[in-house]
């Protein structure tokens, strides 16, 4: 991983941007700028250079991942030490300025932090930069997406192989979760969606003790980490016969969701909005009368977190660049009955979009 | 669960303080004050009664599981609704001040509320009054507490049945997680560490593909969610022929750590601080002249979120009272070299303390 170049492009911004400094404190925005893994640490970028601040627990793993930061190791707390580093260097830093992230420093972090500052040293609220720059994938972290969706998709195989009636979610949850860890995954990027029967018209309906019925459908939507990047699919399949007027509707709302999804994929291409990726899904769904059924939004970002920018949703005007690596997950669901959804992982490219995710999206029946 | 009883001590706490209603944001804080165990949502407690807003994706689970609130489902953002919801009673609400829970909103949903909210309605940092009633378990939570701890420790037998030299790190975690998920845990308390030899010297040190080495300590520390609460133990085993020199110095620092972890937990009662709990472990160590080793501290509260107030630390005034849920755990880490830790859960009861955890603490080599 370059950390040195994405450090250099925030040092260039610092330098012609009305602050003198930036505080990083959202981990993940650490990790893709220095390579910290741990779960707590500052990281102040300068135009000159930039110092990280951990606690004793990161002494040796801190030294060991930090690139391109002299690293500090607090004895009391992170915020205090960055406060002693800053009380320090008062003269030259008299009169600065730091950039907070707003969206990620709590407001009790923004007043302790206020408090320990020398006087003529202020907080205010800086934009979403690394988030902004993380939202485009370089060749490293493609080649690790790529490796997480390939090590994801396998797993799925290994739902379908025990996904039956009258066996338990979380069973198949246990046999995906160990399949993963066995394949060097590092944790499932969130937890593990297995929602059959009623539970699958839930959009969010992880793994529960509930035997999975006869005659439905179940929804699977499931990731990885590996090597810090994740995956997230999603597929649904029917359980029992697929025959009579339960299993033909079943299948008109499947095939509408496949085909919205696809849609929705063949819209992803450098220059467009993501609202117009999620109108291409949408379209195809009002067309089969499930328009009001789809009440989620069409996808997000994924990359060293399971959501990241853009939002693929209705009026979003962040336009789509080559690199940037988005879901594509239309559903519709019917409280109290089922619901569908299909996603797949898709990187935008130079001459349109790469799925990714490789499992088949074919009508299946278990 | 007796959330209206909890949500009733708020409301009398509203009546009696400067602010007319509270804003709870933080999901745990939401979790135990109606139920709701979704990922999105905020509670606003007024002295009249709660209101209770999440998004689309949790309309059906949000009505089901929110007990003693209004559930009001966002069409667009959660924050606008909210706004929107206090903006038609902006006569009633003028003059008005919310609290919001400093340690977890963050500086910009603090200023995207201030801009939604009417005009003469203002938002003032609350003190953190959920997580200091959490401090203190009720019987309901103490009984599913005592069961996630019970299922916990289930795990680690599994994982002396796998634990060799030789045998990757991640395997021994797979297996402890496939045991945990087979058993009805709904995930791991925090991501497994399985950390041999001069890994065990991390005291983060997540499992990894590194094999297992012999003739050193492997420190395993782990635990799951049951119904909502955590589980957290370490235990540190030998690996390999435990005699020699190295074996010795070895079994000399994990017989000084049993002795800490064992004086603290004497040390436990109701009426002490938990700085006394934390200097009872130190003592034994700087007598053992293992002082210098133990970096970290010595513990932490425990319930619906792994790390919770009060944090068991040198200095620390926080008073134990009974129902308190917390941490032991004391280790000593010699870089490049190896580590020791021994950890439990304790209840604070009214004659002194119970401990929850039932693995024994001897010393043990594989």
């Amino acid at each position: 991983m370059n950390f040195l170049a994405r450090q250099k492009k925030l040092r260039e911004y610092v330098a012609t941007s009305p602050f003198d400094a930036l505080l990083i404190s959202h981990l993940p925005n650490i990790r893709y700028l220095c390579g910290f893994t741990g779960s707590a640490g500052f990281l102040l970028v300068e135009e000159a250079g930039s110092v990280f601040f951990t606690d004793v627990r990161y002494d040796t793993q801190g030294r060991e991942e930090v690139k391109g930061a002299k690293v500090i190791i607090a004895r009391k707390s992170v915020l205090s030490a960055l406060g002693e580093w800053i009380g320090a260097r008062r003269k030259k830093w008299k009169g600065w300025t730091i950039g907070a992230e707003a969206e990620h420093l709590t407001v009790a972090e923004k007043k302790r932090l206020a408090d320990l500052l020398p006087s003529g040293v202020r907080v205010r609220n800086a934009p979403a930069l690394v988030e902004r720059a993380r939202t485009v994938k370089d060749t490293d972290e493609l080649d690790r997406i790529r490796a997480a969706v390939k090590l994801g998709a396998t797993l799925f195989e290994r739902a379908l192989a025990v996904l039956r009636p009258g066996v338990r979610e979380t069973e198949v949850a246990a046999e995906m979760e160990y399949a993963a860890r066995c394949a060097g995954a590092e944790e499932m990027s969130f937890p593990t969606i297995i929602a059959s029967g009623a539970r699958s018209a839930l959009p969010h309906g992880r793994a529960s003790e509930q035997l999975i019925p006869s005659g439905t459908f179940v929804v699977c939507d499931f990731g990885v980490i590996l090597a810090g990047y994740c995956s997230d699919q999603t597929r649904t399949v029917w359980v029992g016969a697929a025959s009579g007027a339960d299993a033909e509707e079943a299948r008109h709302a499947y095939e509408s969701v496949k085909e919205a999804q696809e849609a929705a994929i063949a819209a992803v291409r450098p220059g467009i909005s993501v609202g117009e990726v999620d109108a291409a899904a949408r379209k195809v769904l009002r067309k089969a009368r499930l328009g009001r059924y789809f009440t989620h939004s069409t996808g997000h970002g994924v990359g060293l977190e399971i959501h990241e920018p853009p939002r693929v949703a209705a009026g979003q005007e962040d336009v789509l660049k080559p690199g940037m690596v988005i879901t594509v997950e239309p559903g519709v669901y019917f409280p109290g009955k089922w619901g569908v959804r299909i996603e797949d992982m898709v990187a935008v490219r130079e001459d349109g979009c790469e799925v990714l995710t490789p499992t088949s999206k074919d009508f299946m029946a278990v």
